[in-house]
């Protein structure tokens, strides 16, 4: 496997995601920006703006390369070197309350020193939890993590609990899903295999999320549900801000920042010490954004 | 000096400054949550919401004490002792995008070791820049300052510059003020002269904000001008959550999230790749949210 198949891999999933996302989406089409990068490398960031069905979306792709910055060394506790890294990332804020927001990130990193992996995720976020939704979404992902290894969907499920939550709020992002880094060759796994895996995730993000548009767009919602989104949004700010290693990387290292804050959602709002009312849908959601919930048998 | 005259001081600013801006918003009052540290002391997190004039506004006092927290300990290169920290912290948030945002801060920390000085700041985030109105506010905190030392302006004001920036943005958060800490006592200062600065300061807060309040709050402003300031807000919660020492101390030590985040503005927007009109007041804004631009004088 050569780093330029799993570059143009990816290359052809953001087209073939952009396209199913405007075929669900009905009337938007995304603006694509082209950017370099001083130090090497660049990308292609697509965004689509009020849409039928998205408010707000970016499914970015980007492949960049050269000397590794003495911050990500540190970091990945790696010698002098260069790099090659390259993914794809989404999140989609959708208009109505009922759709849920989505995120995906899939990533192959690769060093002159011989060092290489892919890593990657995908959760959803809900401004309403509905438990057939959320069984849906796991089993899903669930499914596809069995066709590789029986421990990827546990594993990576755990990871993901862990990895989506705001411990200021002692809230998870939302149901979770699956997230996973580091993902390299071994005496059970081919790079290839991983990158099989990898293809496998990246290729169910659309069905799945064009799945819930389909279903949802319709669904009537009350002027403070359309409130609870905007709360709830501002929790994925917290999140994405303070917390979320891709957004703080690209930050550190100077990254183009219009496309790694294209994650942040088109309107949010705070209020000071909200509580929802008892036994409400909302109340209900917050109860849910917990780690360790078997969302398959839930 | 003891700690409870400084305690006792901001407790009183507190109630001063809330009056004050209850009689220049005219309509809304502060709501009170009195709240308490489960290792020791608490505060009175005071928020006003839906005023003639301010949008959100939150006036928070604390007084905190107890074995410092380890993070601190190294934070601060300090040995294990216990602590005690008082304080008053302001962020404003207006209706109409002519008024400013504005935040202070001013507080006192001292340690069983032996430890103690003040800190704190005060700057103002206009969503357009009027470079009178910039003037006006500089001028005032250069003559509080000078009231104690020829020093305190240039050298307080240069470090508002460093410190409220937001590097990924490259831009100031707005334009500036002061920003000092770790005020001790010294061959120059003894601690009450340090007490007596950071009561001038805390002191100035309410006749200046309320002159902003009174002079702007009727102006004419269009839709574009709001959907400006919703985007300004957005620069506002990317300073607050990823840069701001205080707001970082408090997440990270378990501090009480609706005080630390009443910061946080109440609608905020984000839309990809917002470039402003060439020549348009907000083009002239951005071009002024430099460091190092002389107020008194441009």
């Amino acid at each position: 496997m050569k780093k330029e198949e799993v570059k143009n891999w990816f290359e052809t999933l953001q087209d073939n995601i952009c396209n199913e996302l405007e075929k669900a989406d009905g009337k938007a089409k995304f603006h694509e920006d082209i950017w370099t990068r001083e130090d090497g490398g660049g990308g292609r960031s697509r965004v689509l703006t009020d849409g039928n069905v998205i408010e707000k979306g970016g499914v970015m792709f980007s492949a960049v390369s050269g000397d590794l910055p003495e911050k990500i060394q540190k970091a990945l506790k790696l010698p002098s070197c260069t790099f090659f890294a390259t993914g794809v990332s989404i999140v989609i804020h959708p208009k109505n309350p009922m759709v849920p927001i989505i995120h995906m990130n899939v990533r192959y990193f690769e060093t002159s020193t011989g060092n290489n992996w892919f890593g990657g995720g995908i959760d959803l976020t809900p401004h309403y939890i509905d438990q057939d939704d959320a069984k849906y979404f796991h089993q899903k992902l669930k499914e596809t993590c069995d066709k590789h290894n029986d421990n990827y969907y546990p594993d990576f499920k755990k990871w993901a609990d862990n990895y989506f939550f705001i411990p200021h709020r002692n809230e998870t992002r939302g149901i979770g899903g699956i997230f996973f880094d580091r993902l390299t060759e071994n005496e059970k796994f081919t790079i290839n295999d991983r990158f099989n895996f990898v293809k496998d995730i990246g290729s169910l993000f659309a069905p799945i999320y064009t799945y819930f548009m389909d279903k949802n767009k319709d669904l009537a919602f009350t002027k403070q549900e359309k409130e609870w989104q905007l709360l709830r949004r501002s929790r994925y700010v917290e999140f994405n801000l303070v917390y979320d290693a891709g957004t703080k990387f690209g930050l550190e290292t100077n990254g183009r920042i219009e496309s790694i804050l294209v994650s942040m959602p088109p309107l949010a709002k705070w209020e000071y010490d909200f509580k929802p009312e008892k036994e409400s849908k909302e109340e209900k959601t917050l109860n849910l954004l917990k780690k360790d919930i078997d969302w398959l048998t839930s």
